[in-house]
């Protein structure tokens, strides 16, 4: 446990199944941005409000790989933390697992690179709030 | 066969279906909004051009009817046409149906009431026009 | 507010959204999934067990009107009641609203009817206890 | 050009954007599998027909890097080759470029590893015949 994760929950939908019978695999990352989401919340300010204040995180790179399975109806936790911090980007980790009576089962990991565009789509560099807020949850817990 | 009508195709993904082992129900309706992307574009006006003049048809009223389950990888045909023109509005209808060695089986049927608004949102006239195509789309076929 | 109704919760995904800056219209339909599954939940039994008990309960029909627009990080609010029951199928009705600062903004009005599938997609009657559970919460609130 | 390449084309849907005014990220990787269908039907079988001889490919990693936005309504263009066989195992990568009156522009590179699975889910070798069409499409053009 890392002191600077945030812990996201969300239960599987069948919408998000496939004929496969488990969860159609891009929905993971799908639940990736809730994790980041929830984290960038966790710093006191919402990604909406950030997206009104002129900045945009985009997906730059994405990388997941998967070792077990969601079901319909699985609650699923996504556990997110800063990997890495730069002047235009930031790259986010999870740890996707599904939940049964408490106990975890591992499911996934993934990591997001995220650029930093301002309204026009063009490249900019991040607030320096956010880049201090995301610094901070950086740091190794002690 | 309605001479007013236009016929798109698409093949079904596999990330539109479920666990049930055939496409998810919503889909459909995603389908019906390429038939009438389809549709309009066939007046020599893409949507994409309409959105960007400052008109956006935003979807107020659905509704569909279920009569069989399209599977991944079949062939589908969707039959789009112009039952209703007002104002503010128009009113398309869909038939959905699979198509296998020519022949075509009906899925759905469906209904949607779009309404004219422009960027910012608020109720707003067709443009002259979009209203003029649609009504000529809407006469009966000779 | 009906004595028989549930209600869900859900916040609204980035995923969810479309070019005109509001949830895309079919992702409604799913939130009523959500909210069916809920209902279906507090009879004491889930829908993935009845699934697994070789029920399924399909789309046959769904309806939608939308009133104002859901936007990225809303938190929506899903009211699900049962309206009809036949042998073989279920009607649904949902009040899709926002809430923000615990006053809610009417969104939607949907219903959904359901038909009652085999493991082989072949119609069959509801089983027993979910028809008289079904039943009870249609009765109306004293 | 590879000679052992397959080209698929896809218009970008309207519920495929997000509220940046982009298609949402993960949707390319939707598209991905759409080019790798396609492969595989380039063999003479379709991955339909795969499955339900009893063998399916489940993703067990992606990546993918994004170069340039998708737009709505874009043209968009995928290339599929196959860059590893393993037993129970292949990689395909993929190239994905927006056309524009017949002129590319690059959008994102992707990779997908896929295992086999069989009915149940549990690991299996890949069939002979699969493998040895894999095989092929991975020799070098000539």
């Amino acid at each position: 446990m890392n002191r600077n994760e945030t812990v996201s929950e969300i239960r599987v939908r069948y919408a998000e199944t496939d004929q496969m019978g488990v969860v159609y695999h891009t929905h993971y990352l799908v639940w990736c941005e809730i994790g980041r989401t929830d984290h960038i919340r966790s710093f006191g300010q919402s990604y909406a409000m950030l997206e009104r204040s002129g900045v945009r995180l985009a997906v730059a790179e994405a990388e997941i790989r998967y070792a077990a399975s969601a079901r319909y109806d699985d609650v699923v936790r996504i556990r997110t933390r800063v990997v890495r911090v730069q002047s235009r980007a930031v790259t986010f980790a999870y740890e996707i697992a599904r939940v049964d009576d408490g106990v975890e089962t591992h499911m996934a990991s993934a990591r997001t690179r995220l650029v930093a565009l301002d309204d026009d789509g063009a490249p900019r560099t991040l607030p320096s709030g956010l880049k201090q807020r995301l610094c901070e949850a950086l740091e190794p817990a002690t």
